[in-house]
C-alpha cells in the first residue's frame, strides 16, 4: 500500500489536529484536506479547470448516482473516472450505501445486502459487499469505501449496535472482494454517538488494516456538540498513522473541529449546494445575495477572497444574476465557496503547522460572528 | 463618428461579400462577425472568459430584459454593462422593440410610442423613441438601435408600409434624442419581404447617415430564401462604406447566405439556445447528444474543434451531462456551438479575402449535409 504512504507533518500541542501529506496514484494531498463534492461525475456547473482554481486537489463522486446513471461498466468503457470526467487528480467515491439509506427507497435489508428502489424510476435493484466493490473498481477511483450499514441519529441502541456489527461483517467481505492494488479501501466506523459502540466499531474494523478509516453516521440530524463529543472518543481507537475522514461534514466551523479532534479528510455539499441557492460563505460571515440590500452594491462579495467571482464582479451584478435564474449566479458561487472552503483547510493546516489551532478557530469565529 | 471607422478590406469578386475592420471604443471588431447573445447581461452559463475563449469579440445585450431587471439606472450604478458584466470588448445593445412584439403582451401602439405588460409580472410600461436612448444611455453600451416597429412575416402590405415610415419616424426621434458621443447608434431598415419597401425604408433612413444599418424583420417566419431574396435587394441600398447588421440571424447557413449578401454582423440565440438543449453545431453537421448512440462513444464532439469540450470530453460523458440535468451539459454546449460559430465567420473572413465565398459555401454545405 506504499501507492498511499500517509506522513503526519506536524501535530498541534493543543489540540488532536494534524497536518501530513498523503501520496495517491493521481498526486499527492495536503491534509486536512476538503473534498468538493461531483455527485453524478460532475461538480455542477463548474468545467475541471475552474474546480482546480479553487484549490480542489481531491474529489467525491457518489457510486450510487454513476451506478443508476449512466452505470459502471459504461464508465468503465469511457475510460473510467478520471478520464470521463477529465480529473487528472484523485478520486474518492462513497459505497452507495448512505444514498440508499436516504434518498432511495429501501425495500429490505438482510446480512446478503440491501434491495432498494432507484429514486429516479422506482426500479428494484440490490447491492452488496461485493457488488459495492465491483461497481466501485469498474468506477475506478482512487480511494473507495466499504459498504456500511447507516442508521438515522435516532435510531434505538439495539439497532445501532445491529448495524456496527454488520458494518464490520461487510467490510470484512468488502476487504475479500476489492481487487484493485491502485485502490485504497478505507473501513467506515458507524456507532451513533454512543461511546461505547463507535469504540466496539473501531477496534472491530482495525485487524482488517485498513488503508485509511472513516467516520460515519454522523451530521444526520445529531446536535453539532454531539457530533464534536463523538469524534472525541473515536479518532483516539484509530490507527495515528492512517488518515481519517469524516463524512459528508460540513458547515466552516465544524470543518475546524472536525481538525481539532483528529479529522484528516472531509466531504460536504453545502459549499456547493448553498452556493447554488445563493448563500455565500465569506470572510465576515455567510451573505445572502438575493437579499435586496445588494441591488446597487459595487463591492465585492469578499474583498480577501481571489476567486473570479470576487475579483471581477460587484455584489449587485451576483445578485441581478440570482434574481433572474441565470446559470452564471450558481456557478460564480459554487467557484467562490470552494475558493472559500479550500482557504480555510489551507489556513487551518497552517495554523497547525505552526502549532496555534485553538487560536485559529478562535479568530476565525470572531469575524464570522454568530452566524458563522 | 471616428470612434466607430468602418474600413472594407476586400470584396468578394462573385459575391456581395465583405471583409473589414470595424473600429470600437472598446475594440476593433474584424468582420464578418458574429455576437453571442448575452440577454440579461450574461452569455447563459459562461463566464467572460469562457466567453472570449470562444473566439467572441462583442457581443449583444437586450434592452427589455435589462430595463425590467434590473433596471437602467440600477446598471450605470453598478458602472454600465461592460463593468456589470466584466465584458471589455464591444457591447451592442437592441432597442427592446423586437421582444415588445415578440415576448411581453403589447397593449397599445401610437406615434409617440408602445404601451406594454411585462412578461414577468404583468405590470404597464411604456417605451417611446426618446425613452429607448435614455435607457441605452444608461446601459451604456458601444453600439446602441432605434426604437422601430417590427410586423410579423405574415402581415398585410398597409401594415408594413405603416411599419417602414413609422420606424423612419421613430428613427428621426431618436437621432435626436441621442447623447452620448461614445454611442454609435444604427437605423433598422424594416419592410418584410417587400422590396418597394425595403427601398423606401432604406432610402429614407439614408439622410440621417447613421454609422451603421441594420435589416430588421427578417427570420420572423419567412422561409429562408424568402429571406436571402430580400438581403439582395436591401444591402444595395445601404452605403458601401458602413457596417450592415442582420438581425437575429440565424443558422450557420444563413450566416453564410448572409455575408454572401453584403452582411457584416449577426447576432442569434441559437448557438446557445440549441447547446443549453444538447444539440452541437460540427464541422461534419448538428449532433443531438442525447441520442443512445452515444452512450459509450469515446470519440470527441467534433475532432477538428479546439474548444475545451471537444478536446477534453467525449460524446458518452456530455451525453451523460444532459441525461442527468447537468448545468456542465449546457455549459460545454455553448463553448461549443459559440466557438463553431466564431471558427465559421473566421473561416469565411479568409474566403472573402481570397475572393472564394462562393467555394467556402459549397465545402461547407458538403459537409455538413442536408441538415446543415
Amino acid at each position: 500500500m506504499s501507492k498511499f504512504a500517509f506522513s503526519l507533518l506536524a501535530t498541534d500541542p493543543k489540540s488532536m489536529a494534524r497536518a501530513g501529506l498523503w501520496e495517491t496514484p493521481h498526486g499527492t494531498i495536503e491534509t486536512p484536506a476538503f473534498m468538493p463534492v461531483g455527485t453524478a461525475g460532475t461538480v455542477k456547473g463548474l468545467t475541471p479547470d475552474q474546480l482546480a482554481a479553487t484549490g480542489a486537489k481531491k474529489i467525491l463522486a457518489n457510486t450510487y448516482h454513476l451506478a443508476l446513471r449512466p452505470g459502471p461498466e459504461v464508465v468503465a468503457d469511457l475510460g473510467g473516472l478520471h478520464r470521463f470526467f477529465d480529473w487528472s487528480g484523485p478520486i474518492l467515491t462513497d459505497s452507495g450505501g448512505f444514498q440508499i439509506f436516504s434518498l432511495a427507497k429501501l425495500s429490505r435489508m438482510t446480512e446478503e445486502g440491501v434491495t432498494f428502489r432507484s429514486h429516479l424510476d422506482g426500479s428494484a435493484l440490490n447491492l452488496t459487499p461485493e457488488k459495492a466493490m465491483s461497481i466501485q473498481e469498474f468506477l475506478g477511483a482512487d480511494v473507495i469505501m466499504c459498504l456500511d450499514e447507516c442508521p438515522p441519529a435516532d435510531a434505538p441502541e439495539e439497532h445501532i449496535l445491529r448495524a456496527v456489527d454488520r458494518t464490520t461483517r461487510w467490510a470484512a467481505r468488502c476487504r475479500e472482494a476489492h481487487q484493485r492494488s491502485d485502490q485504497a479501501l478505507f473501513g467506515i466506523v458507524q456507532g451513533g454517538t454512543i461511546e461505547s459502540l463507535r469504540i466496539r466499531s473501531a477496534e472491530a474494523l482495525l485487524p482488517f488494516d485498513f488503508p485509511g478509516y472513516a467516520v460515519g453516521g454522523l451530521s444526520v440530524g445529531e446536535p453539532p456538540p454531539e457530533m464534536y463529543r463523538t469524534l472525541e472518543f473515536t479518532t483516539p481507537v484509530l490507527p495515528v498513522q492512517k488518515p481519517r475522514y469524516l463524512m459528508g461534514v460540513g458547515r466552516p466551523i465544524d470543518l475546524i473541529e472536525g481538525v481539532l479532534r483528529g479529522i484528516d479528510l472531509f466531504d460536504c455539499v453545502m459549499p456547493t449546494r448553498n452556493g447554488r441557492n445563493g448563500m455565500a460563505f465569506t470572510s465576515t460571515g455567510p451573505v445572502r445575495l438575493k437579499n435586496a440590500r445588494h441591488l446597487r452594491d459595487t463591492s465585492p462579495l469578499d474583498a480577501e477572497c481571489p476567486c473570479q467571482a470576487c475579483q471581477r464582479f460587484s455584489r449587485g451584478y451576483l445578485r441581478h444574476l440570482f434574481m433572474c435564474g441565470e446559470m452564471l449566479g450558481p456557478i460564480l458561487l459554487t467557484l467562490h465557496n470552494l475558493t472559500f472552503y479550500q482557504r480555510l483547510m489551507k489556513g487551518l493546516r497552517e495554523a497547525i503547522l505552526e502549532g496555534r489551532g485553538i487560536e485559529f478557530r478562535a479568530s476565525q469565529l470572531a469575524r464570522w460572528g454568530e452566524s458563522g
